[in-house]
């Protein structure tokens, strides 16, 4: 987890910008474009049209946002399954999207949630160790680092524990081998997520203490140089006591907080889930930041696709800024 | 439901063989022939073009068992681990392979444990409810039918309840509109499944049994003509009393059982797994039946890819036929 520690100091921000684009949060002129690519929507061949140009839009908005905010933000978190809505032509823009992200320089959360068991999860973490190539020839380790990020690009993925050890030991493994991390599902930010979460079991722990234990364990031969284990937690913004019990629980965890925003969570529900250095959790917006031009009535069908996309950065960064800084604001009231 | 109670009965056959291929699962003159064509794999143009090769193997390989079992088994299983390990290409290798099996006449479950919240769940649902498409004009029933299943081509898909209900509903909602089903994960097969699924809660029912019980609510209103409701469960064959406990406690569900065969679930321990009438559960197998090939020395290195392919096929064959009717025996078997 050092990368990632290393870029929110760089930033002084620990926040993360979600690319979890949908049409309804692409300006008019995008949509224009993809109907008019796509033609009528009512066949085979229309709605694979249909896919393929808003998937290309997908990625023309990510980038715009990306080049807005690769100079204040350390990381973008990417939710496939807006990507996988489209089909395969869907997962090829995440993957785009996933290197555009990379080559700005920007730290890659795959927001994937996979979890299976044994070696189907082995295969899933393929998302942080490569294409599987058995008995492949020995490389340079620079290709070899380049061969570990093909085709994903991500540099860490969220995961899902309902199967256990033996479906998050093989992440665990393929972070370690390759300098990747991993972000547990621990305590979930939507509204039913204590239908589950939050039984109690009969030791006196509820389920998500359980899980956060071993959280623990699974990342404890993983602690990097700056203190955090590459075995990180996903703890919602909209559960604020939870989430300060949980940072004493798990002190060697960082935090990836969703809900923050349009889900509820407010920069002090936040602030408590830090640690006493205000480090170790990373929150995320993903429609306030993306979706911020949506505010700016000069955002209309006029615009030409250029200049939608200017002011889509626009307001992402100035959206970025401001979440930063009421971050570091609430974590220096504290107290 | 119904359309698998039916072909399940139409077959006299309750299992389903899973199109889970791995290289290891390919003989030999299918792998030489994509290291072939990817040559060396040490760079990302390699990799890249052993990752499109292996593919299509894969595609290759699916369509020879498929052929082979088509009238004799009612649906498969597709493993999507396996196709996304070789990223995007592979994500389509999965739709071909699921569209391949649709065509066949096949009753397909897309194995994908997927897992969200509200938008991020719908958004994975449109495997069921095909590309969303704001506005589409009205189409006649058979191309929306059509629609429906374009890009994914799957029945049924398989999904993580970790976390609650609304991350259940949208595709509920979605299999009901679609006339599709899922399949939660209850009880999983692999060996730590126990650390969090069998805690006890301070009602006294295990994680799993609250997870059951939220199942008979999620598909209460969609129980069709057979009985049966579009929300199954996953039971592992290797838990033979905990799955005849939610035989009992999950009357309407129908359970999809992996981990016959190769990971040590029997035909006596899956039968208490179905109801009165022999009904109500389809076993999966998978190496079982796709891995059968290896038993058999003809299959080597000599031989042409189309003969290798023909002897996958023929022994996939022998081995559901006989899975068919261990299966049927023991049900007959029980007293």
């Amino acid at each position: 987890m050092d990368r990632l520690v290393e870029a929110i100091r760089r930033f002084d921000n620990p926040s993360v910008v979600g690319l979890d684009p949908t049409t309804a949060l692409l300006p008019a002129p995008l949509l224009a474009q993809a109907r008019d690519t796509a033609g009528a929507t009512n066949t085979i061949k229309g709605r694979a049209l249909w896919a393929a140009s808003v998937a290309a839009q997908f990625v023309d908005f990510n980038q715009s946002v990306i080049n807005a905010v690769k100079d204040i933000v350390p990381a973008v978190k990417v939710q496939i399954a807006m990507y996988e809505a489209l089909g395969p032509v869907g997962v090829s823009a995440y993957v785009e999207t996933c290197r555009a992200a990379n080559q700005a320089g920007l730290y890659v959360i795959g927001d994937i949630k996979r979890g299976d068991i044994g070696s189907t999860a082995a295969a899933y973490a393929s998302h942080l160790s490569g294409i599987p190539c058995p008995d492949s020839e020995i490389s340079t380790s620079a290709t070899e680092k380049e061969l570990r990020s093909f085709p994903w690009y991500e540099d860490s993925v969220t995961v899902n524990p309902y199967l256990g050890s033996d479906g998050i030991m093989p992440f665990v493994d393929a972070a370690q081998q390759s300098d990747k991390d991993i972000f547990v599902l621990v305590r979930t930010s939507n509204p039913s997520s204590d239908e589950f979460q939050e039984l109690i079991t009969d030791d006196n722990r509820r389920v998500y203490e359980q899980v956060a234990d071993k959280v623990v364990q699974w990342g404890s031969d993983t602690v990097g140089e700056q203190g955090f284990s590459r075995v990180g937690a996903v703890v919602g913004a909209t559960h604020p006591s939870v989430g300060a019990s949980l940072r004493a629980r798990m002190p060697q965890a960082m935090f990836l907080i969703p809900g923050y925003g349009a889900q509820g969570g407010t920069a002090s529900d936040v602030a408590a889930m830090f640690d006493v250095h205000g480090e170790g959790a990373i929150v995320n917006s993903s429609r306030g930041i993306i979706g911020a031009w949506r505010t700016d009535p000069a955002c209309n069908s006029q615009l030409s696709v250029e200049d939608a996309l200017q002011l889509v950065g626009k307001h992402a960064r100035r959206a970025a800024l401001d979440m930063r800084d009421s971050l570091n604001t609430a974590l220096k009231e504290r107290s």
